[in-house]
């Protein structure tokens, strides 16, 4: 596991056979990524794929016809879109010195519980990435509805190397 | 456009004819503005109006009562209502360097997709105000119920001049 | 009054007769305080209670079968439980300048509309053992649902001495 510490988050994307999506534009009067110092603010994101389109699968609620499985799944393909917006902020994952928050989103019935299982999904990714650099603080709350009715939205806050 | 960056934020409040409401008192032991360094964390804002009340119109839910129109509305009266508490702490809006964030809460039906379009309203209002450096990180979430059953709340991060 | 600002929160804890619940382990790849320089961010906190488990009364919905005191006591506990973490990070309460920010997240039914009243009882807490250092930022928000049903969670953001 100590070899998380020794490569790069670029290396260990390739080691881990990811591939990032395109970092969507956002489509208003707003931006993907702000920095004060060495503090990114990533915009909450949806679990696009790499043909820039949601899922069928990750559309709708959990507990409303979303599996828990699927949910998960979101919630990694939206983790995997913030990386692509912090790559597309600084030109690489390099840079970063550690993930400090995630806050996810789940959209769900109102009867639903697992929520902690369906935010791992995007928590274990950014561990996945950057070892115990990529440990955060983390919220997770279950929503009545989320743009586009994706299933799982996730922004985040990173340290980064000015 | 390029006039945003050479004007002030608060000439171009002037210049938009816009007037902020009275700071909200916060009602109970928090307060509305708090600092750290150049950072303001800006608590939830409800869409008050210039007489210090929430409209009919913004109360309720989106997608059941609340048109998304109307929605667009409290969103920018919510917008204005974190101008008028940053004017307050600040004495001005003319320290603020940029907005970094807007969180977008929009109290609706559990069926309702465009939380994006309701949001636009407080995200145009501050890129308004502050040109470029009003483009923010932003996440919008649908939510069950916010205070006072205002159709939307909004909260924000700005930096500022020490 | 005053004299909340020349004791220390340690001090102000046992004059309040206040004992922390133990500090809950994340159960998956996250951790419950990220620092990044003096900024402080804390995971949302669920009330545990001091037998490390939440209470019935804390479970279940604001507006469906929990009361507004019995919701206002669990934002209380999950303040507690805040609390608790960062003890934990820190050692001891005392390098805590300020709460800056607390987010507080209401399970509840869609016509509940308290729910300032019962996010009172995390920020009455927190100035309780601060005093004035105490108050913080705040945005309140009601959802769907929480993990574990928890009928509250409420996350926040301290300064502290380097």
């Amino acid at each position: 596991m100590s070899d998380h510490m020794l490569r790069s988050a670029e290396h260990r994307l390739g080691d881990l056979g990811l591939v990032l999506p395109p970092a969507a534009a956002p489509v208003a009067n707003y931006i993907a990524v702000a920095k004060m110092g060495g503090l990114l603010v990533v915009s909450g994101q949806l679990p696009f794929g790499l043909d820039g389109k949601i899922g069928p699968r990750h559309i709708g609620k959990l507990g409303a016809g979303v599996s828990a499985e699927d949910g998960r799944a979101a919630a990694r393909a939206c983790a995997l879109n913030v990386l692509a917006q912090v790559r597309a902020h600084l030109g690489s994952l390099d840079p970063v010195g550690r993930c400090l928050r995630l806050g996810g989103f789940i959209n769900c019935a109102s009867d639903f519980k697992e929520l902690a299982q369906v935010m791992n999904g995007a928590s274990d990714l950014i561990v996945e990435v950057f070892g115990d650099r990529g440990r955060h603080a983390r919220s997770t709350i279950g929503v009545a509805q989320l743009p586009l009715d994706a299933a799982v939205e996730v922004e985040a806050m990173f340290e980064a190397a000015l």
